[in-house]
């Protein structure tokens, strides 16, 4: 999965040596350049390089429209199908059914229409501690076990107590982008509790003026939302470029919300699973 | 002047301090995106950081549509003009007439509409040599003397003979970008005699099928091509990225036109004024 698509984003993916081919889903938040400028390039070079499987393409309306408009002008007949799903930008809509997990929009405040994206795990089952287990179980007992039923006899006695043979189940990660917004309380219900939350903070606090009229969030102001949200970590970013030294925004962040960390170019955030 | 304007040129420029601000014309050969994808990345910056000057743009029917696709998404309204010169890849035709140089379309042989741009320098003055003038000449009689005249006195008589007190003008230089193309020797005529002809040669000749078959050009024929045109220098780039190591090609041009130099990213190239 790739969130955005901003210019050059397939020349990092290259020097990131990520495998771009195995991107089957694209979230654009809007449709500002440093969000997709760079799709179009990417999609090609999929092309150029052989792709043939589908590509669920989620966005604003008129993604598609530009899309289609550069492939006419250079005569391209893509050798994959690219799947549009628009967004509705304005109310939280599942767009995303997966086996593992599903997807949501965040409806954000930007000076044109946009909206974040909520990623959630769906329920793990329990996992087997196969030391503690008889040797002779069917499957279908075995199945039962994960979903964390008891174990009975003909009599309707508990043969094996599913506590006792399972471990409580991995946890449903839960991870949300949202960029690019002003400071927007109305978020905060659907992402509490969340493992990780992305929130752009274009400036430090003493630029909160030009935030409020570009519609961008501060660093103090996106470590309020995490902190309201009570989420586990808070990544910052979508900085200004007047910032070369990035550690005061980090520093505004973390006064308000410890744990905050910087998304620099590369860095990797793994969500852990217990 | 900016030629074709591939995703990521504005990083680019950027990192080879070239100030993208002192662009006020570009020229766009054809609509594959490796030509300008980075143009509305480009054109946004160049707005998000001031620009007030108006930008002449060159290059195929359609680029315009897309150009204002974008903006229209983005509900972006430039604080600059962009002037959009569509061209006629078909037929040599006089786009420019700048103040010291023209600027002509060279149709080329691509699998969609495509053409190179000549650059020729207008003729240029006659240069005074101080030493060997009167102090007292008017000023018609300078521009006279530089327009190649000799002054004569009232009984028509040569006062002073031109070559006596003037050097040649410097030379009015030339500059063709061709790409992409296959190898076409319509455009020898155009640019016989120019000083430095920028050809493309995507492959090796061993790949001369495929160089056929994509409508590009190997480095042999592009040799082949500044030989014939009897250019001064041949400069050669567009290399597929399946070679690695460049030297093979510019050894295979150099058997056909020893002076050609490889583009390689970052170099510049300098056409002397006499």
């Amino acid at each position: 999965m790739l969130l955005d698509c901003g210019e050059g984003t397939q020349m990092q993916l290259i020097n990131y040596k990520i495998r771009y081919q195995r991107i089957n889903h694209i979230f654009i938040t809007h449709l500002h350049g440093d969000h997709y400028f760079g799709l179009i390039g990417l999609l090609s070079t999929m092309h150029l390089h052989g792709r043939k499987n589908d590509i669920e393409l989620y966005g604003p309306i008129g993604l598609d429209e530009i899309i289609t408009l550069q492939l006419k002008y250079s005569e391209t007949f893509l050798a994959y199908k690219i799947n549009f799903h628009p967004v509705d930008t304005e109310n939280i809509t599942q767009i995303l059914d997966a086996k593992h997990f599903v997807v949501e929009t965040i409806p954000l405040s930007h000076r044109i229409k946009c909206c974040g994206y909520l990623f959630k795990e769906k329920p793990k089952k329990r996992r087997l501690i196969k030391e503690a287990l008889p040797e002779d179980l069917s499957l279908l007992n075995l199945v039962a076990l994960k979903d964390g039923k008891d174990l009975l006899d003909e009599y309707g006695e508990i043969l094996i107590e599913n506590e006792k043979v399972t471990l409580p189940p991995k946890k449903n990660r839960t991870y949300a982008y949202c960029t690019d917004t002003a400071y927007l309380e109305a978020i905060i219900p659907q992402i509490t509790d969340i493992d990780l939350l992305y929130h752009e903070s274009t400036f430090l606090s003493d630029m909160k003026a030009r935030a409020i009229e570009t519609y961008h969030s501060t660093c103090a102001e996106a470590a309020t939302i995490a902190k309201k949200a009570n989420v586990k970590k808070l990544v910052i970013g979508h900085f200004s470029s007047r910032y070369k030294d990035l550690s005061p925004l980090l520093e505004e962040a973390r006064t308000v919300f410890p744990n905050t960390s910087l998304a620099i170019e590369g860095e990797l955030f793994e969500i852990p699973e217990e």
